[in-house]
């Protein structure tokens, strides 16, 4: 069942309010990883909580408690728990997106403020931080409940949202609230939630919407190696001592090939090679190597072949080398023999692998290999943190709801993406609610999240809340 | 010829004058590398030279114009030249040394305040920056002529000074200013200059005073691989490009064996082996495996045998991997895909290798490794800066008046060791003058010379300065 003509209507003539709005939004300088900005991060949760509630959402603020941050004690902003309807006939649609941003200066490399939307009329950008990153897809769902009141027709499901002001900083406090609310059973609000439906990743390219069904996991760690007491002076004792970085940079040149492969026995042997019907799925995404070279900024894909790449990013794991700790990584030329250094790595995971299955094989290989050095110096293994992997059941008719709507917005049939990266609270609901959760990307592929000058273009913030509308009068459709 | 009695006693009943004049020395933060402390520098330098002129030494300070440092342009401090004493009948002696120091900050991890003075009566240690490296042992020159001035006796030879204010931060515009001197011939101060005294290393140990005859050479190196157009994430990218890290850490490991070996073709090789009275020489040393673990600070020497870890250190060349820029390098657990690494390794050099003849071997290595890895990134060696071996002939008399001195001092045979490390301006000295330098160091293995707690044993100091003394009489007294 498509949504009324008279809802897409709406849209279409109020797109320069919604587009208002949104720079309202955007204006305030909700960055959650700086404690200087916590106050604006808090007066972001209270704004989006008035217009929920001015749009008749029935709010409530959770207390998330304090946390330690830059040497502070900082309040958490809320988590902002609500609900619109209670029809028992009517299906429970279950909305996340989170009102923190990421940090953004002018002097990053913005063209313009990035806390002022600029709407570039030639290319139908709508610039600045936030815009895609989660406030376009969270002012989305304002602007559908803002035509249903206006238009005084009823929503086609009864819904409920949760927003959180800590996304873009570990999501503190989060998992814990879900959990609790969900544990109240009758007595909470997520009681009766039918599906979920998230809207915090992008397309796959910038022409094909999409529906992402899977997020890999990771799986983090430190390979710590100490063994003179303090940073030594290479004329001094090169040569003469075990020196930590020759056993550091020996033992990470053993994780992974040049190729991607993984070196570290039984990780990529863990994961079931794919069927023709997967592949199918591969070779119909509208992708080309071409893509994945212009948003990586240089011509570096690991193969020609385009199953190859998008394979090795949605259903393989892959372990990057991130960096050094305690080594010399300044400009300049300092003869410097560190003591104490800290390679990390880190390895995305999918299904069925996880941390815990992981773990066993990457200390038993690194133990073995450092063994053969028989260096002097020590070593340990350090997990930092991980998460598993996720990923849901495209038949469902949660994602069969999506796909008629974006069918019937723009026209096409979304690719079905599996993301290379991780939403933890994604895993978060699929476990406490055991209902099928969907991931309903609003912007595209070169949006710039978390980069300078992040967009969203105004036809995804107009058509992406049409579809936003669409999709919830298929899931009140859907048998 | 030892050096009268009456210059002995003056030393020691004036051990304490000098220590307080030490004291006056330290107090002055002459940190060449922080643009802020520049003046003290200068100010250090003019405390310096007025000095010098007290004891009835000419100088002249030369100006060695200005640098560009932390974005500002800085005034250059002053090289001292010095002179006392044209007698045509007497040797001249060059004397060497820096008046500026290294950084130093109570917070990095200092008992005292780095630049009071503290003089500790149970270890008799002199604690301050500055102490050993290199303002003690400038200081012990100039108790020497103090001594000479109040005694009324005559100096055994003519002496010459180069004193710089640059030393720990590049040694800034000094070949330049020690050449042209040179260039001077007779109209130049370093005219009729017999050999060259500089003191600024250690001992070996803590026990047996050192006469040093070898500096090893070095050669910077930054491996620098490039690839995507910006940082990327390891979720979106991982398995997908080639990433830098993996290409670098690769190329790092293929550098240095864990057990010290180069495993460069053609590097190692082209050390002749020592021969048996070589060997002699290291078996003789007063070092023991201990001593260089407790320099260390960790049980980590490469070789339970004192003769292979002291030939590592002054005999062989050695490599150290020193860190990557471009990585990252913080506390934590970013994931990241750094675009633009940077591997940062130096190779130590010793006769009859140079910078120009090992270049052409580390390029051509790590080009082939690297076409090795069908990479599409691009990589690029850069030689960041470098240096000349130096070895002195050990049996000119030189070496013999600075033996005779320690024998007469301190009634132990000097251990002849080579550095691991250079000190440039020895290379300078060498070869535009074309006399032998002698490296005749004052403080111990312990000092602490850059680190924190930096100190000069008092004995070392007042004893140190009846060597320089002694060593200027046994010059004179020379065939
Ligand atoms: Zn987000
Ligand atoms: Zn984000
Ligand atoms: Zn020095
Ligand atoms: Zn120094």
């Amino acid at each position: 069942m498509p949504a009324p003509t008279s809802f897409n209507n709406y849209i279409d003539t109020h797109a320069d309010a919604f587009i208002k709005r949104l720079g309202d939004a955007v204006a305030i300088q909700s960055i959650s990883s700086d404690a200087l900005r916590r106050q604006d991060v808090i007066v972001m949760g209270n704004w989006l909580n008035g217009q929920l509630n001015e749009l008749g959402v029935e709010t409530k603020l959770v207390d998330l408690g304090t946390h330690e941050m830059q040497g502070q004690t900082l309040q958490l902003p809320p988590a902002i728990i609500g609900r619109l309807g209670s029809d028992p006939a009517k299906k429970t649609v279950l909305i996340y997106g989170h009102y923190d941003v990421q940090p953004a200066l002018k002097t990053d490399g913005w063209k313009t403020d990035p806390f002022t939307l600029v709407v570039d009329e030639d290319s139908g950008r709508l610039i600045g931080r936030g815009s895609t990153d989660d406030k376009g897809p969270i002012l989305g769902w304002l602007n559908v409940l803002e035509a249903h009141k206006n238009l005084g027709i009823a929503m086609p499901v009864n819904v409920r949202f949760c927003f959180e002001g800590m996304e873009e900083n570990g999501s503190e406090g989060l998992d814990e609230c879900i959990q609790e609310e969900v544990k109240k059973g009758k007595d909470g609000w997520f009681d009766g939630v039918d599906c979920v439906c998230i809207s915090d990743n992008y397309w796959l390219n910038t022409r094909t919407p999409a529906l992402t069904y899977g997020l890999r996991g990771i799986a983090y760690f430190s390979i710590n190696i100490t063994g003179p007491g303090q940073d030594l002076h290479s004329g001094l004792f090169g040569r003469t001592v075990h020196e930590p970085m020759t056993d550091l940079i020996k033992l990470m040149s053993k994780l992974v090939d040049h190729n991607g492969d993984i070196l570290i026995p039984g990780i990529d042997d863990m994961v079931p090679p794919h069927d023709e019907e997967e592949l199918k799925l591969y070779q119909k995404m509208d992708y080309t190597i071409d893509d994945i070279e212009e948003a990586a900024g240089g011509k570096v894909a690991l193969s020609s072949e385009k199953t190859t790449v998008l394979m090795g990013r949605m259903r393989q794991p892959s372990l990057s080398l991130h960096g050094i700790e305690g080594a010399f990584s300044a400009v300049g030329a300092k003869t410097v023999i560190p003591a104490k250094v800290g390679g990390k790595f880190s390895i995305r995971l999918v299904p069925p692998q996880t941390p815990e299955k992981i773990i066993p094989f990457v200390n038993a290989y690194l133990e073995a290999e450092f063994a053969k050095f028989n260096s002097k110096n020590k070593m340990e293994i350090e997990y930092l943190h991980g998460g598993k992997p996720w990923v849901a059941d495209v038949k469902h008719w949660n994602f069969e709801a999506a796909k008629k709507a974006i069918e019937a917005v723009y026209k096409k049939t979304p690719d079905y993406t599996r993301e290379g990266g991780s939403i933890p609270v994604t895993l978060t609901f699929a476990e406490s609610l055991g209902v099928n959760v969907l991931l309903l990307p609003m912007g595209r592929a070169d949006d710039g999240a978390h980069s300078t000058n992040e967009k969203l273009d105004r036809s995804n913030f107009i058509e992406g809340t049409k579809v936003l509308g669409t999709y919830l009068y298929e899931v009140g459709a859907a048998a």
